[in-house]
């Protein structure tokens, strides 16, 4: 595949912004992705978690090395610590994602699909959220996956606020009290958007045994299946790590409607 | 020079962070550049403004053109929109630009000098006002420099505050009637400094004759002066444009103690 | 402007390369280039010199900055030290450049045009050489410039190939008694396109007096001119540096026909 | 760890070069690598195969995140598709990589050791040849290990010489039917430094038992015992794939005297 990194300005945000992009391209393995097979692709928003930024999944998983004879993008942008929210201090991180940065890849890559069915994103830990915020909030995103995922109905989730200073939650999310049932609360957009009426996205979730964000999983499928979601989950022994985001991203690219080519493992 | 992109982990911001650094380096332009004649190397941090990252000063600049005969370092880290400030919803850039980073820089680079009189810094627009910050609120740089810098001493300078949204202000400054005589008013921290004994740094500034700042240049300077800092001043026709901060960082070379070798123009 | 650093793979050359773009974006300096306006868009392929490689434009000169209010993407690709030529050792730069990166950027970036008359190349110093090479044995490029170009009818130009061994020579050129008259020489080349009846591209070269090519380009230019090339050609006080290079890429960008937007410069 | 792209320049190929490079960085996975505790850091060269460059292993592989917790720096230079060799066309790759290089990280990277013992090199397929040759042709490296290595005595090996052109293979190592005993055959190279008495470097090879390459490991492996060089070898079933390198590469880490600190896995 190709990979690129694009540096491009957000006016949303204000401010120049890094993303990585994968591409399908032709090459010896792929002969056959001529340009004109290489028309309305799929893709694939890949969002980061705490800590991170464009390049983890790159750096830290083999998501181009299992894609490379799967016709499929890879949009992987960089959102910093701001859980995907327009934030209380005015960044609007959630605008710059959910609905400037798809216009921006329709303007630099006309080559990817802009139908919704041919839309998916993705996340780990923090980006599992920011994954299903999207697909609940918009009518972009067909299918949405979530490893490890911040699938929380509460700030008040054990141990959550402990991770950062009180200043910080405030200012992404403001009154910390209003958290539940405001536009930042997953539930309350899943059950908006399942109020709509219209096709809901697709959704996958796994979560290892050992996470701390296991038990709120646990409560949080049965919880969207009760709203009409379409909800894949799988959960195995594994805990808030890099390995099995690496190694379980393989299981959302085959649930994924892409004819994922899976590599030969002979051991 | 060698370029180097490098990807980096900030404990104080708790994120990866990407910094571009220049290298002075062996090579058929600078033969006599063996590795022992490169080390204890002058460094200069140069910092971006608004909207910018750590990729603007290569990307609209001539800076690494300029330096290629020169034995000096250049650190250009990226400080997002935050001012080189603590902000108020508890993103600590100051702390992480200012002691993080020459940290970091020393472990990473260790043929960097660590000595103050070897340690500059400059910047352009919100970059000057984080230069200038720098050098007054540690004892870290010889040298500091602004182009074009926001050099008020009121957040209620005609216009500044129109540039963003209140809620974006009051996240990075706090109470916005309490900045001047705070630890984000550069004249509070250089009152402060010059009260301590200890030697000042020397500072320069530029500013274009039509630039929204000029006006804040042209008091800054003679306030800072009396305050005993040594100021050169230097102004042009110009305004808030990087065609001016590519001309005009040649100037800063040119005053630094690095022995810039400048380059030949024969037209 | 977007800037992106593209790794693609060439199938010609069986290897992994690296090219850098630029693509106009939206932006609060550009509001109106919204998606649908930036199609079909002018590209101009921006060749670099021996010893340099797809980065030396973005890191040496003020391209980008340059561009940032014209409509023109700009792709930068790395050749090595190949001369834009099928060398002898059977490495096809001049196919892969010529031939399959056209193609490569056509199904990366459908945005821009494949229309002859809105492709122009340039380069310096071997990249001017290569330029010309490119719009004379391809119908591809309307507009070819050449800055210090190695506009040489002869290898036995004098001090040429003393700058490399003759295995490095041989490597690139084969038999370099057979060079005048072959594919790679750029006169030939010309004299065959111009035989061939097709619209001939336009031609620009600048070259500096103190330059070692400076007596090639006086020679080569009215040489061009009586084939039938219209050549626009400057000349100034000047040597074999970026300094110049920087400096009169934008004499190009005002030649070539894509209403450039300078700039304003009050000093 | 920290990941760096560094541009820097090569006099002995005279060009741009980018190599990758990993740097063990404090963090809060490892708060207590302090800047001391980063001196005299042990290094593994990680060399590409055919068609890559100096970005495959990471973007392949998981070679960053195996060495989060382990202090190793890691050297991915770029060697083109030139078999780590002086072709015979005049460009000094092997020069370039196997002295230069060191020097140049020596110069860049003071904390990385300069100790033999503390040198490593490893790489996959044409790099397996390449680590080889370099630990057998210098007193450089301690350890060197080879991953579906290319570790054939005559170029006649079956299929070898039809993966590229003849010209290609020319260029390359000049005349075909003097590799065997010169200094592009790895085992003349090995015969030559075991007689010199020095302490030969420890080898490791991994190979696939589907692969093109195995039955040139079983023979190489054997051989390289009777000069007396302690060879860890293991293979498994697998092709010449990236799957496997990605893999194995665990292997040669766990292999190194780098205390090497393996990531749990739970499922």
């Amino acid at each position: 595949m190709a990979f690129l990194e694009v540096n491009y300005y957000s006016r949303v945000l204000g401010m120049n912004r890094v993303m990585n992009v994968l591409l399908p391209e032709e090459s010896d393995h792929n002969p056959n992705w001529t340009n004109d097979s290489l028309k309305d692709l799929p893709v694939l928003y890949l969002l980061h978690g705490m800590s991170g930024n464009h390049f983890d999944w790159q750096r830290k998983s083999d998501i181009e090395r299992l894609l490379r004879q799967t016709k499929l993008a890879v949009i992987m942008p960089a959102a910093d610590l701001a859980w995907y929210t327009n934030t209380d201090y005015g960044m609007n991180y959630f605008d710059a994602i959910s609905q400037e940065l798809p216009r921006k890849v329709a303007s630099l890559f006309p080559q990817i699909s802009t139908k919704r069915k041919k839309h998916f994103v993705a996340g780990m830990s923090m980006g599992g959220y920011g994954a299903f915020k999207l697909a609940f909030s918009s009518s972009y995103f067909s299918y949405a996956a979530s490893l490890s995922g911040t699938l929380i109905s509460s700030l008040n989730y054990p141990g959550f606020l402990d991770m950062e200073k009180q200043a910080y939650w405030k200012g992404i999310f403001g009154d910390l009290d209003k958290f539940s049932g405001s536009k930042n609360d997953i539930f309350e957009l899943a059950k908006r958007q399942s109020n709509t009426g219209i096709e809901l996205p697709k959704l996958y979730a796994w979560v290892g045994q050992q996470d701390f964000f296991y038990g709120a999983n646990e409560k949080a499928i049965p919880r969207l299946r009760k709203m009409g979601y379409d909800v894949s989950y799988e959960t195995n022994p594994g805990d808030h790590e890099w390995y099995y985001w690496s190694k379980y991203i393989e299981n959302i690219l085959q649930w994924l409607p892409i004819n994922y080519q899976a590599e030969k493992r002979l051991s």
